[in-house]
Parts: C-alpha cells; sequence; structure tokens
C-alpha cells in the first residue's frame, strides 16, 4: 500500500470553483443517495422526475420527506404535489437506471416523461398520481407540509397511504430486503450503483460488543 | 423465474404494526441512506453519533442537511452543534461500521464515544469539533438554521468550511468517487452495505438517448 494522497479544501477554495466542478464536488460529500422516482399528475399530464433527495422522516406517522430545487425540471413536480395533494415515491431498479436518469431531462410540460423515457405509468385504486410499474417498492403519499430553506430549495413532507412490495424481500422483523428488491443507490450527480450487503447489526448497547443479526427469514 | 410474491400494504396495515416491526419497515421504504458518523464537543466531552439521514441542499452556497431525531442518543449532539455552532460530518468505512454502529448506543452523558467505539479524534486547525481520523471523507460544517417538523424531528442545515479527502478520489470534474474511498451506505435502521458502480450517465438531453460518461481521470 502507498500512502494515500490528501486532498484539503478550505471554504476559499470552494468559493473558486467553476460552477459545473462545484455542483460535482458538492454532491458527492453527503455520501450515498436514495434512487427514487416521483410520480404526480396535473390535469394536463402525467409526470416523472429522478430525485436523490428522499429521506426518512418518521415511522408513527410514516412519513416521508424530500427536497425539491426551484428552477430544475423538478418544478414541475412541487407544482402537481401542491395541487393535486397526491404523488408516487418508486425506488429505481439497477436494471432501469438509464431510464430513470433520462426523466431528468428538460422536457416540455405536456409531454409524459412516462412515455419519453419508456416508464409505464400504473394506477392503484388508493392513489391518483401514477406509480412506476417497473418498480419494485412502490409508496403512494399525500402531502403533508412544505418549508422553503434558506437557498429557496423546498422540503417536501409527505404521509405514507399504501405500499407495495414485489418479491420475497419482507423480514420477519420488518425489515424489507431492498437490496434483494434490486434497488440502486447514487452518488453525486450521475453516478448509479448496485450494493452488497455488508452485515445487520443488533440494537447497540453500551455494555457489549457489537453483535451481529442472526439471518431472519423471509415472510412467505 | 418464478412469478414474484406482492405484498400490499395500507394504511390500516400499517396503523396495526406493532411498534419495532413498524420502525423496520418504514425506516427501509425510503431506499438506501448515508452513513456518516457526526462529531460534536460540549465543555465536559467529545461526542460521536451515527447519523443515516444526512444529506445534499445545496452546493452554492455549499449545504448539508441531516435530521435529528430528539429523546434519542443524537440528542447530545443537537444540543452541542445548537452552542458550539461548529460539527464534523464524516464518512462510514466499509471497513469499521461495526464501530460506527456502536456509536448509537445510549453512553452516559460524560463518556466519549471515540474511545468507547475504538475511533479516534482528530483536530483541524479550521474546526473547534473533532474529526474521525479513520474516516476518508471529512466535513467541517458551521450551524446555519433548524426547523422542527411535525413529528417533532428536528432538520439541521450546515454550511461547509472544510473537506478532507483522502485518496485518489478525484475526478476531474469535481465529482469524488466515494465508492473508491470505501463510503459505506445503511437501509432500514442497522444493515450496512458496500457499492459497486453501474454507470456515470451524461447530463439528460430530451432529444438523445441516454450517454455513458467516458471514463474521467483522477487528478494527482
Amino acid at each position: 500500500m502507498t500512502e494515500p494522497s490528501e486532498h484539503h479544501f478550505s471554504t476559499a477554495d470552494i468559493d473558486a470553483m467553476a460552477q459545473r466542478y462545484r455542483a460535482n464536488f458538492i454532491n458527492s460529500l453527503s455520501g450515498f443517495k436514495s434512487a427514487n422516482v416521483v410520480g404526480t399528475r396535473s390535469d394536463k399530464a402525467e409526470n416523472l422526475a429522478i430525485i436523490s433527495s428522499v429521506f426518512h422522516v418518521g415511522a408513527n406517522p410514516p412519513l416521508l420527506g424530500m427536497l425539491i430545487r426551484p428552477h430544475t425540471v423538478v418544478r414541475d413536480t412541487l407544482e402537481n404535489i401542491l395541487s393535486a395533494k397526491h404523488y408516487t415515491i418508486n425506488h429505481v431498479g439497477t436494471d432501469w437506471i438509464d431510464k430513470a436518469h433520462q426523466t431528468s431531462a428538460r422536457f416540455e410540460p405536456d409531454v409524459s416523461e412516462f412515455s419519453e423515457c419508456g416508464l409505464t405509468p400504473w394506477y392503484s385504486p388508493e392513489c391518483v398520481a401514477p406509480y412506476v410499474l417497473e418498480s419494485r417498492l412502490q409508496i403512494g403519499l399525500t402531502y403533508s407540509e412544505h418549508f422553503t430553506l434558506e437557498n429557496d430549495t423546498v422540503l417536501v413532507i409527505g404521509n405514507i397511504q399504501e405500499v407495495i412490495v414485489k418479491g420475497d424481500a419482507m423480514h420477519n422483523d420488518g425489515y424489507v430486503d431492498i437490496e434483494a428488491l434490486g434497488s440502486a443507490c447514487i452518488s453525486g450527480l450521475d453516478s448509479y450503483h448496485q450494493t452488497q450487503r455488508l452485515a445487520q447489526f443488533e440494537y447497540a448497547k453500551p455494555d457489549q460488543p457489537v453483535k451481529k443479526k442472526s439471518p431472519q427469514g423471509t415472510e412467505r
């Protein structure tokens, strides 16, 4: 092993970065991101947008948050959520990352990203927004609240109303094996990854060493 | 290939779940999560806590957000951030996920998770909060603002002041290859994963098919 090189970036270094370089750099720093496409509809069209900022907010009530940048293609998505109050979050599968990425192109407002990107809208009786048929984990939500952050990014929080899990991914303790489902993850703005489990650990206790969980059976 | 089984969960199904089952279930739904440990200090002790909710907020100004649940072990972290105004975010490496997980145990307030979990505090001249020496991507931040969400979870937003990247992970376009750095990701409450890159794509355009990026050299 050679001594690894070390890069140090100060505030001045970051300020001096060209816009695109800086976007790539800062977007890499948070770590791996979830890969989801968000389905909405307006009066005129179905809308689909890849979003790498979906995060867990709480289990009871069941809440998910996501960040939406204004002035981007996802702007339609925000408007649709605020008017229709329903939206879907669909895990991106490792076998269709190219189609999911293509939803980030700036299509005309009345064009459906579903047909343009080769993905199939599907409706549940419970939700007026379209799901992505190809997704193996689909979540239907209703709008709950939103906040505008200091950089005009909007944080949207939704209530989980419905969850569909395709495949034998339910563990006995409630954990959904999203790796077995083939869910992808993202780093930076455009890098897509599959995962490989290293370990699952028991609840940590101060007076005990870390313990691996014994394998959980899947529910049938 | 056999027909995959499909599980459907309604609001009533979710409401009926036992607390622990429900926590495991809902925590699986957002997709893969970033794996970071947050370093802070109080007058009395250095503090370290694993957090799976760090997310990108913006590149200019450079901002990261994270969610902190009240009444959990991470509560000390929140108090330290609000009083000292400085904190560090350190990528968890795939080779020390067990130590990172152990920081989630409920240690006494004056005990340092660094020594209890076998991790090493390290200080930069730029930041009063401790970094984790073992981490290969370290970020120093100052507190910027916070919001309390409907379930009393607190969203903390910080300004990036300093970034240290160890190893040849800087691409020519600013992307940091966090897979090459060995950054881990998380699913659910306790499952840790390594990643394998599938593809990096060019900026998507409506009239062009998805294009893979040509490989980017690393900066030396």
